[in-house]
């Protein structure tokens, strides 16, 4: 019988967001690995692709041609998951076990650059702080629509992540119900905020800069850290310090901050394997409800797949599908290694 | 307005096993795809590759040698999640946001022949037989362990799916908790059977027999289904007809149609795209921790990624981690699609 050692032996953490556990190998990463290689393109890109579909003044799958757009460019999704439709529905409440409801939506794509080759890492603060209006414009646009009761923001990155074009960009899927995730989220945050009079998130912050050790980069407003529950090997999440429910109660100066600290880690990411690093990232924010949400607190989760190398990634397999997610270095570890890379993207150190 | 058509609008289902909703895209699965493509090997394995850790005979990583062995043979993973070392804990009740405990655990290789080159769909009945004996026989000797209060018994197919070695083999990780989608799945059968004193999947499968549109394969003592709430494209269970907790409760009849059904499914599958179809699969049933589990129902869960062709798999990334699984066809299609494949292996065919 030896004590407990959180860097050494197995064991779980909660996740008290979604209200579920991971398990945690500390010692699991030394295991060969024989299994796949992902195939990651070290082609240099153009700053213009005639054939991307995203580039400025090209034809898309609909027909229709992008304008020669100079900062971001939104438009409809071509091939939305959701329609705007109104549907006549009449729920049979007999269904126990095929309960099912039409679901109104908007997808949205946002181009982040004209440039076809410049990812979030690469674009100067300003341009950033420009994709951070566009999401701001669109939060409330979208959010203003009846039907719209969340709007959710999020970017695949990298063909490892279902990326199907690296011309920079992300999505928005808005809709009328709040998606699992989201509403796992909220029913925490609002436990919380009833019992504490304060958000989840401020006192996570709080306890987790007095701890120091899964913090990654930290400005004058915002956090970016590995949390103390994150399954994936180098997930990390950014949090503003004062409790801001949605992005548009940003002030100008979390703006720019949240611009920097954006940076800083996709740079931070991009140096740890020196490849351009996958993920799926997305912000949690304020439903669209027409409700006060005291309890929401602005964050964004980052979701990148890689483990040991820009060709190694975590799976989340057998195991995590049917038990539970599994993770082979603690967040303490990953949060080192983070923290220690340089702010200077490796590409403009080539060059 | 027009009136709701589940074979063709945006909806959502409702999954009674861990409470969760998917979003279904019926239209989706037609828009053309430039993402990433799988690599499969179209390459003829050998009976023996003396470069195998898993063939009978062989040298393992940790320096022993496997028997002759001639049916199925376990051995404990060279490189478990878990550790059975007792670990002294005391738990920090002040905690909220760093909420951890040590975890025990055993996890075990299963392979499935000697035969480096057989998939279950090219194994005999018998040769099946023999495998569910080996479940039955791992879940009785892991469960009785005191620690060990959980057996997940589960595979990895396909490099895909994360899989380093394409002998056929399993694995079975048992540990002291309940893991995470056990305990949900437990929840949500323990209020059904508390209310109704019938086990939910009794009640689900009667009334997907009465449907009829999401059976894949019928037989006198289980089915296979396309979930209502599936979330991968082909995904499906395995149910017993009659209300058993555990896979050591199986009459002689119950294991050969077991062992019928896994061939006819896994063969289906691979009928699908005429490849070798990786899948994540496990079993779920009673825990072992030395409670009376009426609640339970013996089932198994099938997750294969592919969606369109051999090579391009469904994603499950941004608006999936961020908000809720989505698919792009419906249960309904994807079951008429595996019923109607033939039960003989393609390979069989070409030969
Ligand atoms: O133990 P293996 O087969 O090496 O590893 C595989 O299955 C495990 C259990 O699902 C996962 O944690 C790993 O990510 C996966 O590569
Ligand atoms: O819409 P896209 O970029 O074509 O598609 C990508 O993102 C979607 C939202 O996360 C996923 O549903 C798809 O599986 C993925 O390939």
């Amino acid at each position: 019988m030896k004590n407990f050692d959180i860097n050494e032996d197995p064991h779980r953490r909660f996740n008290p967001l979604i209200n579920e556990w991971v398990l945690v190998s500390p010692h699991r990463a030394k295991r060969p690995w024989q299994g796949q290689n992902e195939t990651i393109s070290t082609e240099e890109l153009p700053k213009y692709d005639p054939t991307c579909y995203l580039c400025p003044g090209n034809v898309r799958a609909n027909g229709m041609n992008n304008p020669q757009y100079e900062s971001s460019f939104v438009f409809e999704n071509d091939f939305a998951a959701m329609k705007q439709d109104e549907i006549i529905f009449e729920e049979d409440i007999k269904h126990t076990f095929f309960k099912a409801k039409p679901e109104q939506g908007i997808s949205r794509v946002v181009c982040f650059s004209p440039r076809h080759d410049l990812t979030l890492p690469e674009m100067e603060i300003a341009d950033i702080e420009n994709i951070i209006r566009t999401w701001q414009k669109e939060y409330t646009d979208l959010g203003n629509i009846k039907f719209i009761n969340h709007v959710q923001i999020f970017e695949n990155k990298g063909s490892v992540m279902g990326c199907s074009n690296p011309h920079p960009h992300g999505q928005i899927w808005a809709q009328s119900s709040l998606p699992t995730q989201v509403e796992k989220t909220q029913n925490s945050l609002k436990l919380y905020y009833d019992k504490n009079q304060k958000t989840l998130l401020e006192d996570y912050v709080k306890a987790e800069l007095k701890a120091g050790d899964r913090i990654v980069i930290e400005n004058d407003h915002f956090v970016a850290l590995v949390p103390f529950w994150a399954i994936w090997p180098y997930e990390t999440m950014i949090i503003s310090k004062r409790a801001v429910n949605k992005i548009t109660n940003f002030t100008a100066d979390e703006s720019t901050a949240f611009a920097k600290i954006l940076k800083e880690l996709t740079t931070k990411y991009d140096n740890l394997f020196n490849t351009s690093f996958p993920y799926s990232s997305g912000i949690h924010q304020s439903p669209t409800d027409g409700l006060i949400h005291p309890e929401w607190h602005f964050h964004m989760h980052f979701y990148p797949p890689l483990l040991r190398s820009a060709t190694v990634k975590k799976f989340m397999v057998g195991y995590e599908m049917l038990g539970e997610s599994q993770r082979d270095i603690t967040p303490e570890k990953s949060a080192e290694i983070l923290r220690q890379l340089s702010d200077v993207h490796y590409k403009s150190l080539v060059k």
